[in-house]
């Protein structure tokens, strides 16, 4: 494991060690000292919740982070090339997270730099460590991956973390339930790469239908800017919605999550159910990223 | 002592051990280390000075910062709660530092979330790390709090350090002496509230006039804005002036106080005086908040 | 060496024993660690990649930053001088380095201030960390800074660092060649103080024809802004432009250096070549600053 660029880089074996290694981390079973490590942030794309994140993870391991962020990017300006930029900052940081709205950003920086490259987010396609922390999620509170039924709903047509997670979850044979707007549902070559690996997927209408027999409902924001007629976004926005009225009789071990910011599509009285797990999900990113960071500097190993 | 949101929280023996801890911290008679330790300013209203502050008063006992100023500000753009926020923030911070123009927001927080806050300023409302920096700096310059003459200059109205420190002080029989623009004189509150205490208090019109009886004399900015007619401000700015002229006859334990940045209230060649100790003074305040921070944290108990 | 303003501050020794620190900062034959320490980064002119080098060099050996930015400069919105901004600054941190348009700042700031101050950039004044990594560089490739031939082409007029550099080598016995359009000429008072110096220095047209002979050749980026007419911008932009064809004669120990960033006047090409450097010379801009740094706040004696 020299970068974390896609999910598909990573093996299964090396997917449960990260996940075992980051519940390491959060339980203080393992110390890390990253003193005099310094990673860079470079936030092509603005996001200041993954970036806090990531400062946090490499911080409270004793390391160092340094920001560039989209408005600060020199290279442009100057004229300089992002060739240059990245090579130039490989020179003073041990590794380097990008983010950018332009696809296969995070690849190209690895094959540029002779450090260690983790892709934040890369347009529309890939950001691992949240597919990471979504795994890690699942498995910290069903205590299992397997046999797994999940719900997604909202927008799984732009949801970057709805497709990950669903071809992430694809060799761990669950059931899926999809649920959204017609013109935002999962994508078709989703739908044919879980076929393709024998998943059991149903879309349905009414997302709350079968709640009582959910392991996890994972929500998702649908976003305005996405409807090109402002008058669907006013029809369709409070049907995807979920209510503390539908959580009475779902299972002990039952979960919503939900990759944060949310705007309405869960209802504030939902947050103080033990079924609320948006916010220790978020912090659950924190814990796989230092495990990532961990192994990526070498500081342990796998 | 959970939070830090307003001086009233505090009791005078908790007062006084705060700034025992921050003389010990300033004389290296403690150490504190807070090595992984990751503290969020949220400063949704914009101050540099006090920013650096506490990133000083943290990064020098070891431990971490993260910085979120108001532009910055995602939530509202994504439609996201500020509660939301605070309570995602929480999940990778050990402690929040809070600053916004809102009244009431630090208790806001710390009702939230489930790690410490301390306020940076809630608009007019509090500010309490400036007030303890003020009573630690007299206690300094004149070994004791108690009996004390102190003037206070400038604008009255709407100077929130000036309320704050008439009120911490009234507890230790003070004689104070207010000097201000007629419009800008200190609130009838503030007053009702020393009389109550007993505290002996005099409103007077040439703030130099026992300039030699004084121990502490306190300059605040009169800021343009405050006035609705430019030449109202005109007229008065140089009147509540510091000349050096003014300093002929004063006791040796007189000490200038101002919380900066100051703009022309305070003459220039002051500052050479043994008397000037406003620079001081904004250094006392990084000793203060690592005293309060250390405590916050539990790295030290008081 | 209290503060590091200017390149003709430092006397030979000290400059050699700088480079030999920082060879030894590199190699990690020995060993700093300025925990607790704080420098605060005062960029009143914008530099990413300045800011970046001097921030790692700092957090690699344990210490922190605090930054400082252009459009944060608190002190003229609100009416502050200059000077109580950086009396200010000084009182929480342990060393300031200051970029700024203004010739003079540094010094200025020097002057001010109870703490050591390394000058980043003063206008088209001084950049001593700039030269000192150039100087190291050359070392660094060449084994020796004597006899050497160096060849400096582009904007020699503007080019802070080829002045630097011209005058750092002059006690050192080179052999210069200069080549710029003719309007971006090496000033008359650069080539006076060579001429002083008895150093030999040549113009020359075609700064490839005598590359063969050549030990280092320093380009630097001609920027458009230098031209009064666009059109004579066009037509010399292509003149000075190293070509990966011009190297098939070069001495084995040729390397080819440039401040960065660039834009053209580097091919591609020749990045791959072993006489490429400028990204190494980046690299050790960091170690260079980590020798200053280090040095300045007495965590080692040269």
């Amino acid at each position: 494991m020299e970068h974390l660029i896609s999910m598909q880089d990573l093996e299964q074996s090396e997917l449960l060690n990260l996940m075992n290694l980051a519940k390491n981390i959060e339980n203080k079973d393992v110390l890390i000292d990253l003193r005099g490590k310094l990673v860079a942030l470079l936030f092509f794309e603005p996001s200041t919740r993954t970036r806090f994140s990531f400062e946090a993870a490499m911080k409270k391991l004793g390391g160092e982070t340094f920001s560039m962020t989209g408005d600060q990017h020199y290279s442009t300006k100057k004229g300089e090339t992002i060739k240059d930029t990245l090579k130039t900052i490989s020179m003073y940081a041990d590794l380097i997270v990008v983010r950018s709205a332009v696809e296969g950003m995070a690849r190209y920086a690895a094959e540029i730099v002779d450090i260690p490259v983790i892709n934040a987010g890369d347009g529309a396609n890939q950001h691992p460590t949240q597919a990471l922390l979504d795994l890690y999620s699942i498995q910290k509170t069903q205590q299992k991956l397997k046999n797994l039924k999940i719900a997604m709903v909202g927008d799984l047509k732009f949801g970057r973390t709805v497709h990950s997670l669903a071809q992430a979850m694809a060799s761990f044979s669950p059931q899926l339930f999809f649920s959204s707007p017609s013109h935002l549902a999962m994508p078709k070559h989703i739908k044919n790469d879980l076929e393709k690996a024998g998943v059991h997927y149903q879309e349905q209408k009414d997302f709350d239908r079968n709640i009582s027999q959910l392991d996890i409902l994972y929500m998702t924001r649908i976003q305005k800017e996405r409807f090109a007629d402002p008058e669907d976004y006013e029809r369709v926005k409070n049907t995807f919605i979920l209510k503390r009225s539908m959580l009475q009789d779902v299972k002990p071990n039952f979960k919503i999550m939900h990759p944060l910011p949310r705007v309405n599509e869960i209802e504030k009285e939902v947050d103080n159910t033990p079924y609320a797990y948006y916010f220790q999900q978020a912090q659950n990113g924190m814990f796989i990223r230092q495990a990532v960071i961990a192994v990526l500097l070498k500081a342990v190993s796998l």
